[in-house]
């Protein structure tokens, strides 16, 4: 096995330029790692003349991406151009086709059409591979596909948008409201182009997606995700949280239920003393939870250049060491079509309105919530605020679509000023 | 690949049955998931007549492991008796030279002979995998050697000893003496037969041993790693370290430095914000540093049936599905002889003595401090009792060896009531 690995990376951005600076810096290493030379042969990106701080002179250029994906002297194509669409799946299908294995860090392209993707590498006898998608550096999807493969896994949970972290965590120890850390956090480079992407919780959710999809052998579905973002998390639910002895976190949850898989990515309230309520700034975490092996925390960076060059590397030194095995864990062809269940797993909640001072407004809430069967742990209502006073509210458990009910019977009130907010508490 | 692959498990304890029950109640997940059924065909123990709660009948009995490492119809020799020499090596020897695999739990075994059974079974084209040695349900050796394999990896700790890390923080969350929790501990069955295994620090220094050797490519050397145990930390340190903001730990450190490979299994103090320093009970924690990942850290259950069984399981499906490396990551024969080096990197180091009550005891004791170089961060002496007055210190960074040569110096005094305690404070 002393022939050596041949990649072609696509996207010379921060990540496509640690892992070219990887190989050339270790490559004794790798290949005593390995068992066989890891090499560049080509190279492809948008912009040819550019110093991106490494030497790429030894490679060979291709414009298109779709040109170097089918290059015969390429064994692995490397995708690190980003977007669900366009380049990067039109050359991640032609490498297929050409019979190459798939390194790539794409967890939107993987989240749309990752079983599409998995279907046409397993046809021809190739690999996918992507562990640089989820939780950067954390090798989380190892861990789950490989290291957790003797249980039946019971529950995903995941901390994985580090800068909805870092939003939530900087409101709550600089006391400073959702807009002016959005700007400050605009402002480090640390928002994608439409942020909506970051807090709106669509990129956890391409990630939370494939996670669920190894975990619970279905079909990768992201359309099944229940995104909620963090836009409507106020300073003062962080107090209150606090208060109460939880923390605020964009968090996923995916498990099987009896009604179907359940993927929510919401903020919820988790007890500030578990290790995800201790997570601060722009720290990934993963929790996996199986029948044998209780449950295993994974912890890291969840973005920048080495940690995730780090994991892409994971992947090709894999395929270099002759691993293979199927994009979600099992044949994509024998993955579930998993029915979506919303609102299936019981949960107390977090509420928080404005009540309109009016005599009475608060036991009309009262009776709502009663009358969709929910029960409340505990109520406060905090001094008035000119006309309207804050109302808190924590539930005992019960499920979203009763909270639902309940929540429209109470805007058709015309008691509250604004929006209530409901946050999960999730058990962790 | 619809070869079923074939168990031969030599031990059926608590993990050996664990085992077993996986693989009978989820045949049809396994088979999914490795492309070919996982079966069991011999199995052995010690006694045979004993209900293990798991049906055996369906499978072959052997009484010596050896004749079941040598059998025809074992793809696989699953080693979960235990022991560093006698029977285990004994097995694990014929079944290299029988050309089966192995996948075993036996920490103490490989972290002695590792390099020369890793010799045998590369020679022979085997694998030796061994996650359920290290940290019981993470998969840490898979996260090192695989995930992690684009890294030069820079530093290895880890608190590895789920009834040390029970005893050190029942001491202090029930303010109890180490004597009375030592014996809460032997009577609640934690400890191993011997208990200096693991309150001396031996069995978590096996297991560094063998992280030390994937992360550096050095050969496994258990015998360059200094041991400390926990024995001697009293209620009053723990305190004294809480009031400080740290938590003491038995921690393990391997890192590579210019004078060669620095193993320590010692009681430290960390901050008590870091995830190691929040690490309650007999859960198991590593972190992994590296020059790109920055840094990892994985928590889960170190111990127990499912556990333990699920990093075994994880070993056979990476054999069922083909994945073979190195032993340690990269070919045994390759791997180097490093030298040990002791004492290599400074750190600050928390003191207790009781000094004799004499006039000037305390000055001779700062002036042979001094005298070794090592400067003093805060020194505190508190209210006699008796005869007798403890004084804490804590230095700047200074090495073991320099705080060796003071110590032994401030011993010669004649003004130290019972054994001074040096504990280093980590950085994590």
């Amino acid at each position: 096995m002393n022939t050596p690995l041949r990649l072609g990376i696509a996207g010379l951005g921060t990540v496509g330029t640690g892992v070219v600076r990887i190989i050339r810096q270790k490559a004794n290493l790798l290949a005593a790692r390995a068992g066989r030379p890891v090499v560049i042969t080509a190279v492809s990106a948008r912009t040819r003349d550019k110093d991106r701080g490494v030497t790429l002179s030894d490679y060979a250029w291709e414009d298109d991406p779709v040109a170097l994906a089918k290059r015969a002297d390429v064994d692995v194509f490397v995708e690190l151009m980003g977007g669900s669409d366009g380049p990067a799946k039109a050359a991640t299908e032609a490498a297929i086709a050409a019979g190459k294995d798939i390194v790539t860090a794409n967890k939107a392209m993987l989240a749309l059409h990752g079983q599409a993707l998995a279907v046409a590498a397993e046809a021809a006898g190739r690999v996918i591979r992507f562990e640089a998608a989820v939780a950067g550096g954390i090798p989380v999807i190892k861990a789950l596909t490989e290291g957790l493969a003797g249980n039946d896994i019971t529950r995903v949970m995941g901390v994985m948008n580090g800068t909805c972290n870092y939003i939530l965590t900087r409101m709550q120890s600089a006391g400073l409201p959702y807009a002016q850390v959005f700007d400050e956090a605009a402002k480090l480079g640390y928002l994608e182009a439409d942020p909506t992407l970051d807090v709106g919780g669509i990129d956890a959710g391409h990630k939370l997606a494939l996670l669920a999809s190894i975990a619970f052998g279905c079909q990768v579905n992201f359309d099944g995700v229940t995104l909620e973002g963090i836009e409507k998390i106020t300073i003062e639910d962080i107090r209150h949280a606090a208060d109460m002895g939880y923390r605020i976190k964009l968090l996923g949850v995916a498990q099987m239920t009896g009604r179907g898989l359940e993927q929510r990515m919401s903020p919820c309230l988790v007890p500030d003393t578990s290790p995800l309520g201790q997570l601060e700034g722009g720290t990934n975490m993963v929790v996996l939870e199986g029948d044998n092996v209780e449950q295993i925390v994974l912890r890291g960076p969840g973005a920048g250049m080495g940690p995730t060059a780090s994991a892409v590397m994971g992947d090709v030194m894999d395929i270099a060491r002759g691993a293979r095995l199927p994009t979600f864990g099992q044949p994509a062809a024998s993955l579930a079509q998993c029915q979506t269940a919303t609102s299936a797993t019981p949960a107390p909640y977090y509420m928080r309105m404005s009540l309109i001072d009016k005599p009475g407004a608060l036991a009309k809430v009262a009776t709502l919530l009663g009358e969709a069967g929910i029960s409340i742990d505990r109520m406060r209502q905090y001094r008035h605020d000119a006309t309207t006073a804050p109302v808190l509210i924590v539930t005992h458990k019960t499920t979203r679509d009763a909270l639902d009910t309940a929540l429209t019977g109470i805007s058709r009130l015309d008691v509250l000023h604004g929006e209530p907010v409901a946050l999960r508490i999730e058990t962790v």
